[in-house]
């Protein structure tokens, strides 16, 4: 079989996909002499948070192409949405794949996208090779894998996996004050969210393309990764509360301002992530809130988010701990009260043997060898590995930016990695 | 002449123009067990920014109260608003008072607010004593002491002394890109700019009072401060930029994080304050800003907002110079740009000689000794020293607190705060 994929077509797709942002695509590091100046390809700012309307429009547009492809569109209550291309064999559990479509404030264009629309661009290139499946090819687009809206990330699958219950996920609340459930209904969504939970072997496999977000294949002028494992994520939140006051004058010695001690604990979080000695450490501080929030008032709270992840789930909990002791140091001896609230501590897992084989073999009809690697971004398929045996296809992305405007895959290695993608989908819909 | 001030009238009027808040007085540290939580007297959390509709139907109120006690009100430009009482000979130069009614986000009811409905008690007094001035009597609501909106301090009184021109002040911008020509068309003022500056000898002489905003009067136990000098005040912003990328997949090593780089600085301005070994020496981050600002993403950019300030003006300077000497290391270490940016750097200044008198022979006909103290917070005064001998008249305030909810100042201390405040007017009105 010869596998033909319009990497052209694929790539103005992305683009139209793009085009869907809040904020009209306004390069917010641009304007401040950002290190992204330099970039001349990609450079598009995509904010698509969940169920606002740029994602709302987003996933029309998704699903118009899905349609055009002769697919079906079905979706949960929570808005993950499945695009069918139907096997010869109805009754059998499909293969699935797919990935996310929204992006954290002032993202790039290719992270999760890269995943729906090849997915939809694998399906057209298989149909175009005369290629019949036996159990059906779902392409899945996930409800927001990134945690910007409610603060955890991976929120479809990680329902469907039935790691977060409909109850638990039905108290979820995002920064606006605003439920969970509101908030799927001006997305569209409604029903039962106890009915997104899947059973396992729903799915007879799962393969997610999606690129790299690290530097290793460029580095090694490598074209395909073929994942073994994804990292373990966690993340967290640490409040400080100290004491507020006048900034001119509230004096130096009875002071306990909040950023200070916090300034601390961001330092504490880079140390405990570095003194593992490890390179697949790391740790990260995204966010920090203070209040009041004004020049001339000394900082009575603040509150930092946290992401701290490891290919080893027993070293990242040593960080979790390392971070924890810091916490209750600077508490100590800044008479600050410090108080952590764990998001989520998800474990590390490792993928299916028979979807890793397929993903080499389709290499191999294409007449590379891929690189065995693990994944230190997470991704929906950590959580369909508890539902099916799952894989993933990374392709190279510039300097292994993402999470940047200036994140960049070039339409070469985001057509061979639709082409990979095709063939393991086309091989585990018979092997499986 | 016997004073009789109406506290208790005045107290009403302070809780009545509390009422007039943004966000309905909620107060946000309340929510989190925060230190205010045993207040059981003040508590209102008071949020008033320049020209928004708290601050428009404050002023409204404000000047309803002027026009019943037989004042007159004009304004000028930027939203300075003139309360005379005429004197005697029309043609002198009027002595003055006032503060600001501006209030930062989740503030007490007493800063600025004491010295504008202070001012107005004060006049209502004199004119149940039967007092007729020979100079005019005005109390000056300043607009926009706090630089909550557009970042600078004392924004109406640094206009009238010529310190910030017409055209400086054109050019500002608020954080949503709101300039200063249309907020203050919003607050319902127009015309020229230019024509806020005012001579020097504009008035002959000006006296606020304040809530002293430290701890230094009820730790002495002591009922007025009579302020020598106002410590010299300095506001910068620093901006640091480094690298995102994605938290999992960019490895530590290659990482440019600008918020732990931020977080170095937050220590060192702390440090540069401490260093001196003088009390007098206050150093703050009030502000953090982190770009893109995702739990899962490293931040690029950082902001962060400064106030420093000293009764010396040397060696705030030479904290200052500590501060720039870290960012430069800071940089230079971590592979960070870092950019400094002066917002004001104000001279300290010493109160009039004929108005600190003034102030202290008011004590005594009250029968009491005022502590004669630096003000380390800075006031409308400091600018008002550009245009007349000024001074202030401090009140304590609970703990020293101030800038919170929890911010206090009792009935009786207001009251013979505002009984010296009117008996100093008095007599500056004839002996100036």
């Amino acid at each position: 079989m010869t596998v033909q994929v319009d990497a052209k077509r694929l790539v103005g797709e992305l683009r139209v996909l793009a085009g869907f942002t809040e904020g009209g695509g306004k390069d917010e590091h641009r304007g401040h002499g950002g290190s992204t100046e330099e970039s001349t390809e990609g450079g598009v700012a995509v904010t698509r948070v969940v169920f606002g309307e740029a994602d709302r429009r987003a996933r029309e547009y998704v699903e118009g192409l899905a349609l055009e492809a002769g697919m079906t569109a079905r979706w949960d209550a929570v808005g993950n949405t499945f695009l069918r291309w139907e096997g010869s064999e109805p009754g059998l559990a499909a293969v699935g794949t797919g990935s996310h479509i929204d992006a954290i404030p002032n993202a790039g264009m290719y992270d999760g996208t890269v995943g729906v629309l090849g997915g939809i661009a694998a399906v057209r290139a298989l149909k175009e090779a005369g290629f019949q499946p036996k159990r059906a090819i779902e392409v899945v687009l996930f409800t927001s894998e990134e945690p910007t809206r409610f603060g955890i990330g991976c929120l479809g699958s990680r329902m469907m996996a039935g790691a977060l219950t409909a109850e638990a996920a039905a108290k979820l609340v995002d920064e606006d004050g605003v439920g969970l459930d509101a908030a799927r209904g001006e997305g569209g969504f409604e029903g039962e969210l106890a009915g997104v939970r899947m059973e396992k072997g729903a799915y007879a496999g799962f393969v997610e393309l999606h690129i790299e977000q690290g530097p290793v294949l460029e580095q090694a002028g490598e074209k395909i990764g073929v994942v073994t494992a994804i990292a373990a994520p966690a993340s967290l939140r640490i409040l400080v509360e100290g004491e507020g006051g006048h900034a001119g004058a509230m004096l130096m010695p009875v002071r306990r301002d909040a950023l200070v001690a916090a300034a601390e604990l961001i330092q504490a979080v880079e140390r405990a992530a570095l003194v593992t000695g490890v390179v697949d450490t790391v740790a990260t501080v995204g966010m920090c809130e203070v209040f009041p929030g004004a020049v001339n008032s000394v900082p009575s709270r603040v509150r930092l988010s946290l992401d701290v992840r490891d290919t080893d789930e027993a070293r990242r909990d040593g960080v979790l701990r390392e971070i924890a002791a810091a916490c209750a140091e600077v508490a100590a001896r800044r008479g600050v009260k410090v108080r952590t609230e764990m998001i989520n501590a998800d474990a590390p897992c490792g993928c299916g043997a028979e979807v890793v084989a397929a993903v080499e073999a389709a290499c191999a009809a294409e007449g590379i060898v891929g690189r065995k690697m693990v994944s230190r971004a997470y991704h929906d398929s950590l959580f369909m590995a508890q539902i099916c045996p799952m894989g993933m296809v990374f392709i190279p992305c510039r300097g292994g930016v993402s999470h940047r405007p200036d994140e960049f895959s070039s339409e070469e290695d985001i057509g061979l990695g639709v082409a990979v993608l095709a063939r393991a989908l086309a091989e585990l819909s018979y092997s499986l």
